[in-house]
């Protein structure tokens, strides 16, 4: 948890009193909220000899881990596909970070352009996305042989939340976590945004040479969209849980891409809605 | 609620046996989900003998009341301000709305890239679109005399889970609705986004003549982001409730467009954040 990823304000807390009639209880206190900032994700890209710099994106998100941030959704939106495809990436003065593409990557704007008004941060528009991600699945042999046991599964929410600490203290942030398949919680992130907190997490498993997470379980603290899945898969990963309801799209993409998809994962129960061969009584 | 915004899947439901050990009953069901898909938003702009026609937007969300959320969309993204700025919105085929907008509307779809650029459907750069929204107020005298009774904001999420019937039966829908300053629900919108759900309400309200809602209660069924704020700002709403967290960039911007905001309203007790001389004990 990093310090900037909270405030503090002074609020009116209102409460009913305790013998239950219809009045209420005004109170000055501090509150922790989550933060929330803008953040423009800018790349440079082309021949050495011609360097130039685009403004690809700018998402509201929670400061800090802003490197990951930029990394994993230039590769969840398949600009770059390894971690060398950025030679560096740095702060471009408040609320910007920069990455430098190597000049070896193809980058181009109008694309992008057409891709962002076919998708925009909310999603991509369903079917040629799905293709494109399923062409993009390797390790098929090793990913058949996954099994979760459905107690390990069960136990992931109380892991993810005793690492939560900001969500803890605000009640305001999105968490994305990976484990291991024994359910070994290996690292999280936090975002006010659902997709932030994914793309964080995938860019520092990109950062650290662990993508594709294809012998790992995704667990997400809130619901399951089409666009989680969709970075899911991006990443390789197979195993997603979601404390929330899945979407109907995110269903059909889970099952598109061979993901094992789990909802409403809460209170020792859950709902299997893809690849259940993975999970083991 | 519209037969096509919910979709029923087989699943796998896995429970804990009531005796408490560590296994787990499996058991197979039908399961009731929201729906999503994409709806790609196009304008038809330009003078009478030279129409042209420009896709603005893809958003994931559930399906029906899309000529609201095609509506609402424009209005609280600044590009119509009237309703009668949209001649016609019609279905473009299948996740396709067109609005035709009046040949006098100045419509620049360059202009609008910039902005996407600089906002993404996450939400838009802090301080140009704070000050912008805050140019388009009015009606200064009566919206200083809104006065609700705590009592009344208590009420609300009773209020609005009586007429969730989506949510109800899927838990995976977002709902934004309006309420009258005595708390009683005027209307109501669903969607898995939470932006679309408050669109689609922007958009009926002024469809109906009811915008600027001044004089009006925004419920919110879960977390306030800046970006919610921004639309409710556009739409002249000064009272914004949310069942969740705000964020903190939720908190300044309600702050200086003088909107009282509301936060974890749920079990007869809620924060405020802003606007405190509103809320009447």
């Amino acid at each position: 948890m990093e310090s900037n990823s909270v405030a503090a304000f002074h609020i009116i807390k209102v409460t009913s009193p305790v013998n239950g009639n219809n009045s209420s209880v005004f109170g000055e206190t501090e509150d922790l909220l989550a933060v929330e900032e803008p953040l423009e994700i800018r790349v440079v890209y082309g021949a050495e000899n011609n360097r130039q710099q685009k403004n690809i994106s700018v998402t509201m998100c929670t400061p800090g881990n802003d490197n990951e941030l930029a990394t994993g959704f230039l590769f969840t939106e398949g600009i770059i596909t390894h971690k060398e495809d950025i030679r560096n990436c740095f702060s471009g003065g408040d609320n910007i970070i920069v990455a430098d593409l190597h000049p070896g990557i193809s980058f181009d704007p109008q694309k992008l352009e057409r891709h962002f008004y076919t998708s925009s941060s909310c999603g991509v528009c369903g079917k040629s996305s799905i293709e494109s991600v399923k062409n993009n699945i390797k390790n098929k042999a090793a990913i058949d042989k996954i099994q979760v046991n459905a107690s390990v599964i069960k136990a992931l929410p109380d892991s993810l939340r005793k690492h939560q600490e900001v969500f803890k203290h605000t009640g305001g942030l999105h968490a994305s976590a990976v484990f291991d398949l024994d359910g070994k919680l290996l690292f999280t992130r936090e975002d006010v945004g659902r997709h932030n907190a994914l793309d964080k997490l995938i860019g520092a498993a990109l950062q650290s040479g662990q993508v594709p997470l294809d012998q790992h379980i995704l667990l997400l603290s809130g619901r399951a969209s089409f666009e989680l899945i969709q970075k899911a898969a991006m990443a390789g990963i197979k195993f997603v849980c979601a404390v929330g309801a899945p979407s109907s799209l995110a269903v059909e993409m889970a099952k598109e891409c061979g993901i094992t998809l789990i909802g409403f994962l809460r209170d020792g129960r859950f709902n299997i809605y893809s690849g259940e061969q993975r999970v083991a009584k």
